[in-house]
């Protein structure tokens, strides 16, 4: 079962979505109620930092899946160009 | 009217919110589906920059409304050391 | 001697700064001398932490000063709008 | 010349590092001259942009040769757990 760590990626991350989901569902409701700002803004960060965790898995799970296999197959270059894309993107 | 302002704050963040909110639907949804790592990692982004926009409106609300109000009742000081505090951590 | 605590900040960000240039300094060697980038990648990273004890230092020292100041002599509105933008722009 | 490309990162990233140097004497020069500290919060973003720029610049050198390199010569694996470790450092 070689795709065991896979599924546990993609569960967990799953999982982590659905809270992060809820989240956002509770701001929205901390506005609605007139909750006072800086307690929603403390929310506000801690979702984000929860997307922060959620970039972070992926980017793991990237690197070790596809890049892995791309570079197995013989696509490494194309890959690897377009992870230097994305991090020079999210580095600016 | 002198709400009308505070309540177009408010329907903004809540519509915003509800935006968020289906684009992380939408992100659990591409790693249901086995969307391509880089694909999803790019709407993750995007719902960070979202939330920023958020964190940037409570700030701005919680400034031009709180704080504005703390000060005319004689509650600066005290406000204006939470807001400290707040921009603390988040610098950090 | 009221000035203590403000000189105590200017002196604390004076030798902050300081460090960060010989950080600065240090990477630009590495770099000369060809050093590994994952290990020079490492070391922007904390340059750049530690510029962020600095915004948070210098947004305390504003907050403390300058905000209460300008509240005490009838300019609150004024310099609360300019941290409304300062922020607005940071957190976008 | 296969090094041109190697060298046209390495000059570009020393030019930059050093206008950045003289970024942070310049804000160090600001707050020893009481400088408005608005102004030199916006000085200091200026430069974490800077060094987010060398980041960007480091990692897109770092994957296009020592990544490929290591690659080509049998040593992907552990270049590439290195590469995971970094990016999920950096996203927390």
């Amino acid at each position: 079962m070689p795709d065991n760590k896979i599924s546990n990626a993609k569960s967990s991350l799953i999982s982590r979505l659905n809270r992060i989901e809820g989240q956002i569902r509770g701001i929205r409701n901390m506005i609605e109620d007139d909750k006072y700002c800086v307690d929603v803004f403390i929310q506000v960060a801690a979702a984000k930092s929860a997307l922060n965790s959620v970039s972070a898995l992926l980017m793991e799970s990237h690197i070790k899946r596809c890049v892995k296999k791309a570079i197995d197959s013989g696509h490494g270059e194309e890959v690897l160009d377009e992870l230097t894309e994305v991090m020079k993107k999210y580095f600016k």
